[in-house]
């Protein structure tokens, strides 16, 4: 299939359950605060077994990415695994209803599709448990001419290195990219990820992939730095695009000796910080999918993650990038 | 079964699955404006195929009362028909986590679970279109001396008499309260299911139930009457205890020649009128429940309804009578 969207997500799909904890509730299931841990099925069943009320919404990093991009007015397409069941369809249908083109049949048969139990504690921290479920059976015949396309880039995220052949399906999505002339992009996901991969990520970055969207701890993770000026320094050693958000200190974009540094927006309170790098790297990607200049893209990407901090949830809403193009 | 719980609810399980639309919407897809209308699987698919991405949690309007009753402290338990599909779990899970008895088991062949879309206009009122599933089996074989038990009273929904058996499982489930020293509660859910069911309502208000629980709306079509003054003149002729809620104008509690007025709470901002009477009837019930005097059931009641019209989401908060009970 040749095609013209100009962004494919290849990533894990997967619904968010979220509910409301009292504080000690972490400490009585031995969850570390703020982190992202893989349960199997036991665990999924003993957690929610434990938890309160929930409210279940589709979420999933770079999926929440590719939503994004698809709201600000960009074509997008996405591959990864849900089963036939009620959380696949719920997936599935609030990704087509952006307009994104879903390239693979749910699964009749294997595992439930994929939740993440999303721990909000009173501080609107939240801590996720996540039950890779149907997400584990994306493979490699599921990565072909026919579903990748000939998209202007491609995104995958770090979180698909956690699937049995997420590292062998990832570099056969790049070489049939690089067949295309697509771009590789490929967003960290997060610090405790990469440390699980951190070789076949280096290897990954210096073979495959030509953006990388993560924020500053996750590029200390991959360089093995310890503070941004030794990031900065070790990227001369890279001829990637970087684009690196650092929360309140804004965004840095560097690019062989091409350097754009974008301040963060004062915002009033913050509500909700969860999907604010994938925000960043919807208005980011749908910049550069538009070749602006990378200033500009660097101002999507603040503007997307601005927002969304503002706001309950990690989706943005339609016709963000309007009020950015308004004079 | 005998048991020890104050309330028993039997009502339609339903999964709610919330979006937000366009004011044109509901033009185009010939809904009114603040309604709820049944549809049936071919609708509910074509509905949700045009809807935007959604959230979902459970709902239904008895299950939030007793979802806010078990909240508030009191003991319950719930009869309602869910499939055993995923959004069956996530209803009885929820229920669940809050205490409530779950007495039926979900349903392994069938519909799937119920499901009411609920499309939210910018202005924050909605629009429901449900799709009852396994809620239209629900039978008399599910109600037993076993199932109903023996609480201090039962809390059906007008809803019900929607469902095939609806009018005969209730009057089932009157008959087993009544041989047990059980009370009898109806919510009358809205008024056009008033007005769908009319004389089979009068009925079971005449001979079966002890308490109505109702906006003034409701009540109004149930008696026939065009104004509040008509409707306390018709309530003579009653001697069921009534709870009726008039949104800004508080409520009105008759029984017999006892009545109690109690005035709204003033808010600052109004988020969503959502679940308000389900949320007065959770407060009142639970006042009730444990011997307090009618104005102070009607003070329980309002200050849940109060709470809840000003978060986004029907359903209530655990604690909220500690402020209510503090000094």
């Amino acid at each position: 299939m040749t095609d013209s969207v100009q962004l494919l997500g290849i990533s894990n799909a997967i619904v968010d359950v979220l509910a409301h904890i009292e504080d000690d509730f972490l400490e009585r299931i031995g969850a570390v605060r703020g982190s992202m841990t893989l349960i199997d099925k036991d665990q999924a069943r003993e957690l929610y077994g434990k938890m309160g009320p929930a409210t279940e919404m589709s979420g999933g990093s770079v999926a929440n990415t590719i939503a994004g991009f698809a709201n600000l007015g960009g074509t997008a397409a996405y591959i990864g695994k849900v089963k036939a069941d009620q959380l696949g369809t719920i997936f599935n249908h609030d990704m087509r209803s952006l307009g994104v083109d879903i390239r693979l049949k749910a699964a009749a048969d294997g595992p439930p599709t994929a939740r993440s139990h999303v721990l909000i504690t009173g501080d609107g921290q939240r801590t996720m448990q996540t039950y890779l479920g149907a997400c584990l059976e994306l493979g490699l015949v599921d990565i072909t001419a026919e579903t990748v396309g000939s998209p202007k880039a491609i995104l995958l995220e770090g979180y698909v290195w956690d699937i049995a052949e997420g590292p062998q399906l990832a570099k056969k999505a790049a070489d049939i990219a690089r067949s295309n002339g697509t771009a590789v992009a490929l967003s960290l996901s997060d610090s405790f990820c990469v440390e699980r991969h951190r070789d076949s990520f280096v290897q990954f970055v210096r073979e495959d992939a030509d953006i990388i969207v993560a924020d500053e701890e996750e590029v200390n993770a991959l360089l093995g730095t310890t503070n941004f000026d030794e990031t900065l320094e070790a990227l001369d050693g890279y001829d990637n695009l970087f684009a690196m958000t650092r929360s309140e200190k804004g965004s840095v974009i560097v690019h062989g000796d091409e350097r754009v540094v974008q301040a963060a927006t004062p915002v009033e309170k913050v509500m909700d910080t969860t999907g604010a790098g994938d925000a960043y790297s919807a208005g980011f990607l749908y910049g550069w999918a538009n070749d602006r200049p990378l200033d500009e893209c660097a101002r999507f990407g603040t503007h997307c993650a601005t927002t969304v901090i503002q706001q309950l949830g990690a989706r943005i809403e339609p016709g963000l990038i309007d009020d950015l193009e308004a004079p």
